[in-house]
């Protein structure tokens, strides 16, 4: 995997998070043609089974599945990230180096786990300011500034902060679930036993609640942090259709049937 | 089924409504040991493939199925279900008749749908103060006024209302999911063809994602119109414990096992 | 102006509604080549200078400089419109008869001013639903049942309601915000003397600070009840880019020259 | 005071905050007979009138008054509390050597007090997690890890953020007031003069509102990171009744005499 | 009581709401030299122990003891008000006969007890637009249009609905108070035994906390539909100082002593 | 520029700044014959066109046109503004010499910008509990302790923040927006080209549409922590009057003319 430009990069703290989060996408834009960069921050050790190699090893296989042109894995300290200039230096660097048009994050604070999460969204957010500074090239090993057309969040789930985003938006994941499910497997230090059984009813729930939400059969929630800017509001819309929101999938008493969805 | 007291009521506006939002709770209450009541507003007709005995004939199948001792219809009409004194009046009085304890609504405002489902919402509201009021026994077909202890929601699905509820709880329906299925399957008239798949992927994604935000392998979510008063906040807080949000089903990376959950 | 059918229909309360909240939008599209309707609820008559003779002219002009093609007034009570099943009906009934793809209401309470506006949009959710209704074509004067894709809100200015919405976007109005100010002024009746004026400057700084949220010169908010659906999140973003927030149209000091944008 | 396990653990950052928000609890579940240990971050320290000897001995009487099995104090900066890797070391090793099932602490910003309340609550919810980390026991005082199995808020007065927590609850303090206010009392060093009647009088107020909003005479009121999760949605009510918003406390005219409590 | 003009009109739907919800701000308004008025839409009745006459004579010694100018009562139906043209007609006619320059209502949703709540909200906001309304004087009793400069609302409590409003402020009732209890003790009929002493306890522990957010005794919460409109600033934050959340009163510790308030 | 006391201070992360947010209401209160002071906590450098001089007497001639009688640079490094103690201290130290009654800050989250934006809100508010503060005068540069009555935001534009403040108000800069203009383009490093003519095509309809949201042609939003504490209702509400909010400017369909505003 060289330095060539990427049209998307994803980032969080953890090796497992993106794949959980953000699986489905990740696969659906490579399949569609984009190149993806996935970028983990820390290598999420130490863990009662896992040493840094193993999970190395476990994330660029995941990324395999799932099709990502660049996987990186940063060396910022697990369970002690921080949002501080030398973690945002460490990011936008990577981000310099190549140089997407868009840059995804997962967003809101989790208090009830890792306070990791939460600092990887600031860092994300100062990082791509970071990335077009000019006059600070040394502080990034001397690459380019370069200015990251849109920042994109991936709520986390169950996030209070979701109602602040004034966008939201479903990606379609129906024909990449199953590659979704096959990357989180490859984290088999980390979900050994009937916790890999119970984490994937968990993804499959939670896609499925999420593609409801717009009418797919499995989706992942996005949200921007402006809303969208449109020249054609019918294009935006495309073939989309929305759905009914009860009883989901439509019901017969009283409505024509419902419409096909391709 | 005759006019002994009830524990639970639950009202919504058409047959069905109350199967797929609220049925893996009917189920579980009567488990339980408790005396349920359900109410559909109107009949639900006119549909395409559905009359009124059709409709009657489900809803009594699917009230079996869920165990409910009581399970009636009030015949306001279906599409322009409104909230005014009329219709207050027609559920006041079956509140009025079986004194339950507690009353269960469906709560959001559908613009994707139909208007029913927040007309009904206001009328159940109504309703419940009405039960308890003196004065008027003539206009509640002379039963006597019942003060019904607590009012709860049950929010619509993506409801936009759900930040303004102070207290959400979700029920464990792992047990009863079953029987929520084969009660919504019984509306063959409204669900057939792929549309009954379709329904049972919905269920069970928004019943897995729902019990995942509290720990649980499938629940369904309540809300209160006020923050619950407790003597003792360790018994409300019961054998449950805060899942971990993400991943969800917890991580091997650096936490104990697991808890495990009966 | 025939029996055709519409790709977009709008709704508001009175004439003069629609122009000044979405004015830019009808014309917009109307340049790309969509068939676009309006619908107004009321004449908006007694008023001081106006007759319903005169209103109608004033709607007629206006919709043709904005292009639409289709622009009909419906004679129900304006000061009093109400949501209930006959003005269901009524919209419902037009919307059979066009069977457009897209509904654009405006939303949102305004507790300040006329109740009209938000029985309006309880009428236009209505509608919509009623709209793809079986059995009861003898109500909407024998139209069949139709329906429409989407519902879209143009949220009323400083509407409270606005978080409650999941997803928000924003047309690019830069080519025709002149077309919208000149409809506008087609209703003399209404804006005269120094409320022209002033109604001019509010339209400006409006779709000013609406298209700085987007990066555009003037733009148009709009609403979904979902978040959007989309199978390409690339293709979404399409060649938008976020803006800067502050200060908006960027600064010098440390970062890349801002962005063209076409 | 030994080593014990704690049922309950209650933090803040300054002697005094705990007593203030929370005193009325803390003597409650002790009087049920809960262990409960509070925990101050820093001694409070300097004050005008205070010393860190002053401040600990106010301390301790306080928590005597409340009947708080263990009450400590880390030596933590007071005005200058940050969360941070050592903060978080500091509070999870108290955590893991009294290894409490549920942990309280102090949740919201105070924009217009001290900073150090809201960086309290971050180190209260990272201190949590830390608690049950494995591999890092040398970095808590050679303590083993321990999952503690609920976070708990009490929201700070006025609270913008009290609308992002998705579960809130009203404890019953009516019959440990008088002791929440003799425990304020003991800080004779922080509220001297007319201070101490205007801090009643506060309290008072408070627990007055508090209670109103579940129907006691006093009450507390928590919040928690999710939605509980219940298995009997009629023992989570328990005898709780939900009392009329308005007038509080039930009007005559109309409904049937208030429910008695007990 | 003649047809002279009002500064300020309070509206609700029951005897007695006004005097809980708004009593300290009229005696307090009054006191300030303003000419005040009162209108209860229904007579609130039928109730147990109360008859028209008793409930007018009630409200008549109520107002009194507030030193309202003027207080009237509607013969709208109590437990059936709703929002519809007749009843803007009749709140409409009262404001257009009194022109006052501020109208005040409760607003907010009760779900958990009378609709007439919410459906008053909507009436007067209706009426405030129906006073203005030119052409139709025959349907307000000949009266002249004008327009009232002011919508202030003073929400229910525990309303979810208060994040809505762009702009709240509290009326210190410090030294009104008194007057407060003793109207609201004229409603005899429907306040007996200890619920006096409950309500009494409700407004005190209300009035305390909603003073403390502002950093009064005792207060009254209000809020505007917009934000307000300021030249100076520095006037309208008025000699009043923000009060501090936590610990509310001021803390010896560290900082200066608290500042007079006069 | 001596140490002489101010009425306001205004404080910010960069140069122009201040400029674009608050301008108007600077010279507004300069005009009102307040003494106002400005604060830039950094220089903003590095630029591509400027320099820590050239920026400096750009601010300077910024603050002239303004008419502030105070104008300082803290040398804070840009780009790395965070919340610590030596922040505060620098910031506070500034306050104490300057005492103001009230202290203005930028307010809100800009995840599509720089993150000093939200570090400097956080500064500010801690910089202000930290200027009252005793025993700590060697860290202030020996200044004495001064209590500031008022802290005031202004939220950055498009922030999702907003609904978290209590109250805000708006104003009236109709005749200062030259001067607000004039001093945003003393930044000739920063606002080169078009950018000039873009930013003041934002800041016109920015302060048009916050004005709009008043009833002024233009203005600036501020917000408060708290609700506004105020013994007389009607002085607060001064001789503004709440403008109706669709169409703005009022319409003369129905209505009375508009009433002037000077």
């Amino acid at each position: 995997m060289g330095d060539q430009e990427l049209d998307v990069v994803f980032t969080a703290s953890h090796p497992d998070d993106l794949e959980i989060g953000t699986g489905g996408t990740i696969a659906k834009l490579v399949k569609l043609g984009y190149r993806v960069g996935m970028l983990h921050m820390t290598d999420g050790e130490p863990t009662p089974r896992g040493t840094p190699e193993v999970r190395t090893a476990e994330a660029r296989r995941a990324a395999e599945i799932l099709g990502a042109q660049v996987c990186e894995m940063l060396r910022l300290v697990n369970r002690e990230l921080m949002d501080c200039p030398e973690s945002r230096y460490a990011v936008a660097t990577f981000l310099r180096r190549y140089r997407p048009r868009i840059l995804v994050g997962l967003a809101g604070r989790t208090p009830a786990a890792s306070p990791d999460h939460y600092q990887a969204q600031l860092i994300t957010e100062a990082a791509r300011f970071y990335s077009q500074l000019t006059q600070w090239d040394d502080r990034f090993d001397d690459t380019q500034p370069f200015r990251i057309e849109h920042l994109v969040y991936r709520p986390v789930p169950f996030s209070a902060e979701i109602t602040h985003f004034p966008s939201r938006f479903v990606v379609d994941i129906s024909d990449t679930i199953e590659q979704k499910i096959a990357a989180v497997r490859c984290y088999e230090s980390q979900f050994g036993g009937d916790r890999a059984e119970r984490l994937q009813h968990y993804i499959l729930s939670a896609a499925g609640m999420e593609g409801a939400s717009a009418g797919f059969r499995y989706g992942e929630t996005y949200a921007l942090p402006r809303p969208v800017g449109v020249t054609d509001m019918i294009a935006l819309l495309g073939d989309w259709k929305i759905p009914p929101p009860f009883p989901p999938g439509g019901r017969d008493s009283g409505s024509l049937g419902n419409p096909k969805r391709t």
